[in-house]
């Protein structure tokens, strides 16, 4: 870790020092090492927030911690690699105390138990302006094994984990929509909108089944679109079929036309793939062993673009691709 | 990339994706691949840098890009390692347009020829704030080869790489000091301080040689001292032996009590390492093979702290220890 700024070495010592792991060298050294197993790929992400654009400045600090480490883990995750370490840095404001770092690294050392990571270094830095939280998260896979978003093929069947659009219902509620809803009800949709889930033992599962995986961060329809564009493919999602929860579905029977926005909202962070017919089996029994739903959604076509349809297999109109922050 | 804002692909495609090597599959996927040849290991650092704290707003982005991507770089040389690639992520006000962007990823452009290093991927969102920039360096090392900060031993000579100082006095003229240069003087310092040399040739050969290695970023005797503190020993710096640039030996001639600051004056990014007595040759031979000055400035002693000394051995005090930003 370096670093400059009066206070900062503090900082770090107190802080951070005690979340690293053997390859940090406790943060005292300029760099940290990284062991790799003959046969492994490092499979590395980096994910930036700033406070204000992607979470409220009042959200709890652990939240915004865990939720920033975990939305690296899903791209981990989505390319089938199974997580070891983070580098962080942290731009904050002076306002933010050691009140709000206790709370952030308690976060941090939290999640990190609970996905067995460690933190190798970073950087600490003062600014004037809105906190900026960097995480880069680094995962290993056989070589050859990981999941690129390419490799989908016409007649692949279009598989999601999860449920979709609760996150997105969750940000509506932070914001004053579904006061019908129990609190129970409320506190579920924000905690899926500020907790995600991500499916770090699903992701390395799949590989050698799926032939292309995403997770659903843009929102399923502009992602499985990442899919189709790399690939180059369409799809076509049947809009029946979309995973919801039972909190979802219960604001549906009431608002029926919201579904479609589901499938173009974000955040899910769940995994979406492509597969061939022949895995289905498979694929079942993985979600039956790891208790995560698995839901097939559609398949993959020849041609471009993503098509959602109804029942009768009727085009439905994509109200919004792509998911806006606050 | 992972990225949610509306213009955040086509600014990742335009600028970003130009960038990206092998590794970082045209930044479309959700991570990036890192291969790892046996028996080595990788070597990852992290800074981060904040508009109007750690450069100016207005200083030209194509030598803020190089000096972010320089200063990791330099960490990376600081443990003998050899630099591979970067991760990088920007969180931008909106006021920093196309232009600022061409020139940003021009610098990292022609600084990735210069060091054979290449993009990985990482993430550009906006904010309402100064703009923060957090690079992530990854090198290379043999494994066990590493030269750590706490290696130092009682006995060892103490030598640092290039001059000293020069950083400290850009930083100055920046501000309006030494108007008594010429101006090809004061470009020289300023350049000194807006684009420093990491020592990437240096740092790996001094593999096997180096006991304990640092670069001089928050000052000479401050990263002295951090190797002492991790070596568990003390150290003594004869004043006159550090290294100037003839710039900075002529505002001394006018202001001699300037050289106890430029000791203790940070952003250098020199090399600074213990080295048993009998590897000095091999270091003033390597010195002259990379034509890079090669000065031994001092000694570790058992004890703590670090002394600066006069020509008779008397003590100097230490008038600033680390660096302060603007």
């Amino acid at each position: 870790m370096a670093g400059s700024e009066f206070g900062e070495f503090e900082r770090i010592r107190r802080f951070f020092a005690p979340l690293a792991g053997p390859g940090g060298l406790g943060l005292v050294d300029d760099a940290a090492l990284v062991d790799c197993l003959p046969g492994r790929r490092l499979v590395v992400t980096a994910d930036a927030i700033v406070a204000g654009v992607h979470y409220l400045p009042e959200d709890p600090a652990d939240l915004v911690a865990r939720k920033l480490l975990r939305v690296n883990l899903s791209d981990l995750a989505a390319m089938g690699a199974r997580p070891l370490h983070y580098i962080l840095t942290t731009a904050l404001p002076a306002e933010l105390g050691p009140e709000w770092l206790v709370a952030f690294t308690e976060g941090l050392a939290q999640d990190q138990r609970r996905y067995g990571i460690d933190l190798l270094g970073g950087d600490s830095v003062a600014t004037q302006g809105p906190a900026v939280l960097s995480l880069t998260a680094i995962g290993e896979i056989a070589a050859g094994q990981e999941i690129r978003r390419s490799g989908a093929q016409p007649g692949d069947l279009v598989w999601v984990s999860g449920s979709i659009g609760d996150a997105f219902l969750g940000l509506g509620v932070l914001r004053g929509a579904h006061l019908e809803l129990s609190p129970p009800q409320r506190e579920y949709l924000v905690r899926r909108f500020r907790l995600p889930e991500p499916r770090t033992e699903l992701g390395p599962r799949l590989c050698g089944t799926a032939r292309a995986m995403i997770d659903v961060s843009d929102g399923l329809v502009a992602d499985l679109g990442h899919i189709c564009e790399t690939s180059g493919t369409a799809a076509v999602v049947e809009i029946a079929r979309l995973p919801l929860s039972s909190v979802a579905r219960e604001i549906l029977q009431s608002s029926p036309d919201i579904l479609p926005r589901l499938a173009a909202a974000g955040d899910d962070y769940e995994l979406l793939f492509a597969a061939p017919p022949e895995a289905t089996e498979h694929i079942l029994a993985l979600s039956s062993l790891l208790e995560v739903p698995v839901t097939r959604i559609g398949k993959i076509e020849p041609g471009t673009g993503v098509r959602l349809v109804d029942d009768d297999g009727r085009p439905v109109p994509i109200t919004a691709a792509g998911y806006r922050h606050f």
